[in-house]
This record gives C-alpha cells, structure tokens and sequence, in this order.
C-alpha cells in the first residue's frame, strides 16, 4: 500500500456566481484553468439542490431534489481525469432555515448557487483517470501503485 | 473565469482551548499569527452551539442555538480581509449522542469549546478583500480577475 | 496565542479498498507511508458504519452504529502520534437513500468501504504528539507553543 505522492500546484480561492449551477461551475472553473488534478471545498448557500444516493445492489444513483433554499455547510472533493476531461467528484451537506442539516449526497447538477467561496488546490503528478470497475459499477482511480 | 492563483504560506494544526468562542477564538488565532487570507477545518466537540441560516429573500441571517453537547462533525472556512482586518467565514456540521446530524449553518458566535483540533493553511497573495455585494446584501470576494 | 508552523510533506490521493474497514485502512496507509502529522479528506460510501459520540459528562464514548448503506458526505481529520504511532482523528457525515443526513460522528471501526477516495495531505515539523488530558479525559495535544 506505499503510494505515489503528487506535488501541490496553484491554490485558489474564487467567489461563485449567483444563478449559475454549482457542479457545472466548478467543472467549468477547472477546463478554463487547466485542472486535472486537485482537491475542493465549497460553502455558501444554494436556492435548491439535487443530491444523489448511489444504489450499492442496483448499481444506479438516485437523484433526490430539494426545492428549497439551504446553506451548503459542506462540500467536499476531487477533480481528476474521466474520458480526457477534467471531473469534478464531490459531496455535499446542505442546512435549512430551522438549523437542520437538510439533504445530502452526491453533488449533481441541479444545485443552484446564491452565494458561494470555493477553494480549490490543485496537484500535480502522474495523470489520475478514472476506469470503469465491475465490482460497483463505478468510475474509479486505479488502485495504489506499489512503491 | 482564468483565476489568479495564490501561493501556500504557513500551515498549522492546532489544539483550540475548552470553554471559549470556537468563532472568536479563530479570529483571534488569525489576528495573532498575521494571517490574512488561507482555509481551514476543525474536528471537535461543542458544549452547545449557535448557527446561522442566511434568508435569501428578506436578507438577513436568523440564528438557531442549540443548547445540548454535540460533536462537530465539520468545520470548514476561509480566511479574507474585512474592513481591513481577518474575516473568518466557515460553515458548521454537528451531531447528538444518537449519532443524528442535529444542527449545521453559518458559524456565528455561541458555540462552546469542549475540545477542537483545528487546520489552518494560511495562503498567499494579492490581498483578497469582502465588500458589500447588492444582490445578496452579503460581503463577497471580488470577482475572479481576467487573466 | 502565536504558533509554530509546519511545511506542507506529500500529497496523495488514494481509492480506498472495497470492504475494507474505512478507519483501519486509514491508519494502515499511514503507517506504510510514514506519515505522522497532517490532515485527511475523504468521500465515497459505506455499506454500515459506526459513529462515536463523546460524553462530556460521563468522559467516554459512545458508539452508535447504522447498520445501512450510506454515502460518506463528508469525512475530516488529522493525523498525529499517539503512544509512538500515527493516529488517525476523523470525524464523518453519512446520509441515507432519500438524500437526508442520517448519521454522524467519530469515526470509529466498523465503517465498512463500498467506494472511497481520500486525500491526504502529509505535513512535516516537530512531532505532534497525543497526551491524556485530565480535564476532558481525552489524548490531545499540547498547547499552542508561544513564539
């Protein structure tokens, strides 16, 4: 299990824009800045949001939409390569006006920002692409390369 | 939507002390030590909590408390300039004895240290500034300059 | 309140083994990466999980499992030594099917790894070492260095 380490590119810290989607912002923000690699964090607030839950027996994601406006208290992930193109993974928590935490899942398109700060930290190294794995039907990294 | 990027300062783990203002207590942390721009994310637990849901209609944020112990399950936020001193922003996700999500929202002032572990990476660049944004009444970053 | 800082070591990114137990596995990479300080990100899904909740009265944990599979929506933490070994903190976020938050906590064994994918971010500096702390009964770290 020893691992390849990468090496820390450019760091940023971007204001999101009001109305636009938050998934197809941040993938966006990565092909216009030629991000192939790094890792995310979002806060902010959204005016609605679709979060998916992938079925572990049916091999599908399911979207859940919540049509309300929530605080996202988190969103985290990672960008990497899938079919030649930057993808942006990540997952996201969101709060409603009574202080609850709300909904939650797989960030999918269909979250729409109000207001929104993103860190994003790119890396730099081997290039990591995602491949199909039977076992989950997934799109995931390889596994470690040894030593 | 080409970003300036900004360059990784100092990096710090740090143990937060029981029985002060978590809020408070990373301002202070930030004012201290001179950092003016970075993220961060603290693990912990709280005495009991205050967070704050942002009404995108009548502009203002309600604040909830909650006043029971709990975990804080994520801590995440950023670190800019407002009104020419460290602004802490950062978004809160804590959980009760049943192991449930309880509360999330806006970190305000109201909640209490039992104990927390905080990362703070400082970055830095040109200096990133709140101002007063009118469609939100909040206090955003600058847009992403152009190149 | 003025700290000492650490240097940024390696950063990984690494796809967690299927069925393996999430903490263990962490603790694992750690240990044949030799890593001792830094912090921790991951997203992905489990197929079960137990989550820890501390009593800050009673000055134990107690351990609340879901016995379902869940998405990992959020999971942070921090990497230091206790009694000589690379210990792993995290706390974790998990929501159900319907895309609500439905468990959260410490992360404790029996977290079983459906899909994952972690980020690790080595740091490097003086040894960041647990010790049992008699007012929370918990292994912390020291205080904040002055100067």
């Amino acid at each position: 299990m020893k691992a390849q380490s990468r090496q820390r590119g450019r760091s940023f810290l971007i204001r999101l824009p009001y109305g636009e989607d938050l998934l197809l912002t941040l993938k966006r923000f990565c092909e216009e800045n030629g991000i192939t690699q790094g890792v995310l964090a979002v806060i902010g607030a959204v005016r609605r949001a679709t979060v998916g839950y992938y079925d572990q027996e049916a091999h599908e994601y399911k979207a859940n939409s919540f049509d309300q406006p929530m605080e996202i208290v988190s969103c985290i992930g990672n960008i990497s390569l899938l079919e030649g193109e930057p993808f942006v993974h990540a997952h996201i928590v969101l709060a409603d006006k009574e202080g609850r935490p709300a909904a939650a899942g797989h960030l999918m398109e269909g979250a729409i920002i109000f207001a929104g700060e993103a860190f994003v930290q790119e890396l730099i190294g081997e290039p990591l692409v995602r491949e199909f794995d039977e076992q989950t039907s997934l799109s995931l990294w390889p596994w470690l390369s040894k030593g």
